[in-house]
């Protein structure tokens, strides 16, 4: 796939390559330091949620934070050092500063036999543990003797942490889009959602208008939109009438769908009419292989029209979880083809109205100048694609209805819908 | 494809021949003989609406009347007659008579570059202009020098012709077959489509009874059914229940179909119903692919539940919208095989009650007379057909819901429903 | 299709050795003394029908009992023995007791020239006559001469009888299995139906509760469910969620579907479902291949959701309605399997209510203890079904809904749901 790609894309990318190297975990400071640079691109508003507090099941877990962690071994070697990549320690370690023998340091060590040079990334939020991540050639090369290991974290009562801008729009109906900043050092997963996701709501905030109001939220995965839905359910329940998980968005190979669990809300149809058009061969996938905060968005009692939208789909590629998710994997064409899907999308709702023909029988097109004065195989399909949209303008097909029954991409039509209504052959029902 | 054909087949081709050669457009007075001619067969009650009536977006344009044209080459040869074929002039041409070098002449000539042997269809209703149309062959003949060019034709405020007959039946309720005659020297398109409905409409009045009224018009195409709709706009719209654009049905090639809007009207099912029976692999086509009246009767406003029965489409044989769409191009064999299927679905809209069976359980039908005395493969079918019919007759289903779900013809049914009402196993509900 | 059996189906198959002598048809002593035999396995209560009795459209017929009957060669050979094979002797055959030379008898013998081993079996209840079934090969060695007939039958107004059981359920609505017990020697159809049914039966009477009420029903094929229809239809069209008829169940070869009349009835989902995870090659047939009972349960103004599971379906066999159609054709295997999944689809159907989700979000399923203890490939699997199932507990979907969106068997479910109820995970709607 070769994709044209655009000043945006490479400004995205170089904010991942200065969000790469933090330490992020589901609370902490390398959220609250991550969420704050991409504040500065869009105004999110950081709330704080302390420990304990309860929020439907779940309760709010103590906050981590890490200085330094390292292996030195018997030869005085720092073999494995968190300053170099912070995979290297199993996500809310317990603290730990000690000496022991291979044996034991290899109940704490994770790799993977069958990825010899990647480095895994692994997570123990609710049982207290602590543990390395190294790659299996250098786990294979550790010699007999006694080891050091410190991990200088810290488990304690304080906060979880997560950002959310309201865009405002003519109505009060939303639209949501949640992306998720709790991964250290990888760049499909997660880097390319939260960061695609910033750069729509400068995008959205940069409009003269906007149909709908936009929910905009940074989260922690799971934990984090748990919380955020404890705290609006009511609200979103009311207003929301789509809503998109923005996630693995960021590579070159492929586009992904996976529906929400209704399958087929308004943000279901948005995502297959702009995914077809833009890259036909695009993965299905179904609600039963979802992972991400699309669990929360559409479980029951929840029940949001949230679907999700990616480019790679995470736990598909051989590359997901691991080191080798790294700033190679992520370009930024991959980046741009993943904003700009969204983003139509986004068109498609805006411009998604109910529209009825004013004419009974078709319009003369001729005596109003929307017949190009050159026939053209070009405009020929331009004045097929006009009659058949308003064939289709009976009040009761949408506009996404339509694009959809004539073959066309909604946002080709987006020029044409105002000159309609202008003059006079179209009216919102 | 073979058919049996019929007198009636050669009755329809023996009128083509007739009202060949006449120079029809969609006003003026080859409309109006042609018309009167279909009138011997059908009493059509003609009706006249005068240029610059407004109907819905359009006008009635001026009339349009023809005498004589042609071209004399600098030798002084008539090398091409309106007199020969009707379509050798640009239709509505304005007139004109005068001396011009072959370098001028040109930008008035229309020929076929890929089908070097046919004269094209042209036509100019809204912008005035004038033309000649001719075979590529001939044009490349043409020799530098001075020609004389005669256009006697006669653009006037007149009228629109157009021909209705109301056939009336048991009930307001109304089928509409519509055709058109504004196509000067062409078989498939278009005099199949007027000669077969004009037959279709003898047919109607010659049976005892009728279930329905029949509306039955033939208009000038485009123009002269918006001219109708927006006459009897109200009136369809309270009484239609199904109808047919009836146009390309002469030929012998292919049976097709296509939808209305909608597309599962009543009119949709038994005209699918019919050719799956007649001709499994007929011609399904998208309402995307329309191109005649249906345009008009389906559109938003109108929204009347009309689709298309026809052998070869419009625009999918070559031969189409040029002089080789001609007396070679139709048979008496394919205006019957399209004459049959269209009463065959006249006949299912005819047929198509709900019933309900008025015992509980099987009847026995043995002590009825109704197992046939000698068991045969084709009676044990029959058996199968009685039994599986009144499996359905639910009241839920209508006959042709049923004839679709045992797989039979609905018109198969055609005696054994009175049988079943006259031993009281089935009533309508 | 290699399947494991259990005591159960030597029990079965067992019944089948003991009931298959007996000569049984639609009255008579044949079907008493075998419906007696079942009642002691369940406890059948049995009711008779008058002969003259109008039920619906038809006529209790006369009850008709046979004690001999055989044919004599002119050497004095019996050479046709009912005793031997009740197949013998058309059912319903009128007395007689004559000599006939050859050629005359010929008009009174059934054989199939196809199937020269098979003795055929043939019917004759609505018009008098008499006849003997014998194999081809038998019937070709007949040499001429006087020929000695014997049949010792007797027409005489009497009773028709079946047997009906009502196995009560916390609800009055019920759950109908009907099987038919009116053929003479024959193993699948039809031995295999009614002693399938007799101990599913005897397995729901073993139940500690049922949330159904079961109607079972033993009767002879056609005129027995018409008759029971017309003394039970107004509680049976109140009450009745699903039902089956049961036959043909118990060879090796295949599993059948046939649906009910509507298609999609709680009946059919069940039987579907048990099938695709049982055999998912299984048959799936049209209701216009109908052939039993559900005729009459099906028939509008009756409407019940009934359906047939069976193992190979009747008619499409060729040892159906022959002598080869015996205790070769059926196994204890072929008899506990179809027997196991009517049992399926029966849990599937009590299984079947509406849960609504308790809590909003994922929960926790972690601190409940239902986390597997152990991650392996199955555990993670048992999770994954945990979450799906409560993914989609949104009070919407049934049990049966679930199981088919996620793609397990409903009865795997089984354990589950009440530990989540317990854990006030879920509730019923």
């Amino acid at each position: 796939m070769t994709e044209h790609t655009s000043g945006l894309g490479h400004e995205m990318y170089a904010l991942a390559e200065e969000l790469f190297p933090i330490c992020r975990s589901i609370t902490g400071d390398g959220l609250r330091q991550s969420l704050k640079r991409l504040t500065r691109i869009a105004p999110y508003t950081k709330y704080e949620v302390a420990t304990g507090t309860q929020c439907f099941d779940w309760v709010v877990p103590q906050e981590w934070n890490i200085r330094d962690a390292y292996i030195v071994d018997p030869a005085g070697h720092k073999i494995v050092d968190f300053k170099h990549n912070s995979l290297h320690v199993v996500s809310y370690s317990t603290p730990v500063h000690t000496r022991m023998p291979l044996e034991q340091l290899q109940q704490h060590l994770y790799s993977l036999p069958e990825q010899p040079e990647a480095i895994p990334y692994i997570t123990s939020y609710y049982s207290p543990r602590w543990g390395f991540c190294l790659t299996e050639e250098q786990r294979r090369g550790l010699v007999p003797g006694d080891y050091e290991v410190l991990i200088d974290s810290e488990l304690k009562n304080g906060h979880l942490t997560y950002g959310e801008l309201i865009v405002p729009g003519d109505s009060e109906e939303e639209v949501l889009l949640s992306s998720y900043l709790c991964h250290p050092s990888m760049a499909n997963n997660e880097l390319s959602g939260p960061i695609v996701t910033t750069y729509l709501a400068r995008w959205l905030l940069s409009l003269e208008r906007r149909r709908y109001t936009y929910r905009i939220v940074i989260v922690p995965e799971t934990i984090g939109s748990i919380v955020y839905l404890s705290r609006n359910l009511e609200a979103m329940k009311a207003k929301t009438v789509a809503g998109y998980v923005l996630t693995c968005i960021g590579d070159d190979r492929d586009y992904s769908y996976l529906p929400s669990r209704a399958g087929d809300t308004l943000a279901d149809q948005a995502a297959q009419h702009v995914l077809k058009h833009v890259y036909p061969d695009y993965s299905h996938y179904s609600y039963l292989e979802r992972g991400s905060d699309e669990r929360q968005y559409c479980s029951p009692g929840v029940d949001l029209p949230v679907c999700s939208m990616m480019r790679s789909k995470y736990a598909t590629y051989p590359e997901y979880h691991t080191s080798l998710d790294n700033l190679d994997f992520v370009s930024p064409a991959g980046l741009y083809g993943g904003y700009s899907a969204v983003q139509k999308a986004l068109q498609c709702l805006e411009l998604n109205e109910r529209l009825r023909s004013t004419v009974c029988c078709e319009p003369q097109l001729g005596k109003r100048g929307l017949y190009p004065s050159l026939s053209t195989k070009e405009s020929n399909d331009t004045v097929r694609d006009m009659l058949n949209f308003l064939a289709y303008a009976d009040g009761q097909h949408s506009v996404l209805d339509i694009a959809e029954k004539i073959g066309v991409p909604v946002w080709s039509m987006a020029e044409l819908i105002p000159r309609f209504k202008q003059e006079r052959l179209l009216q919102a029902v």
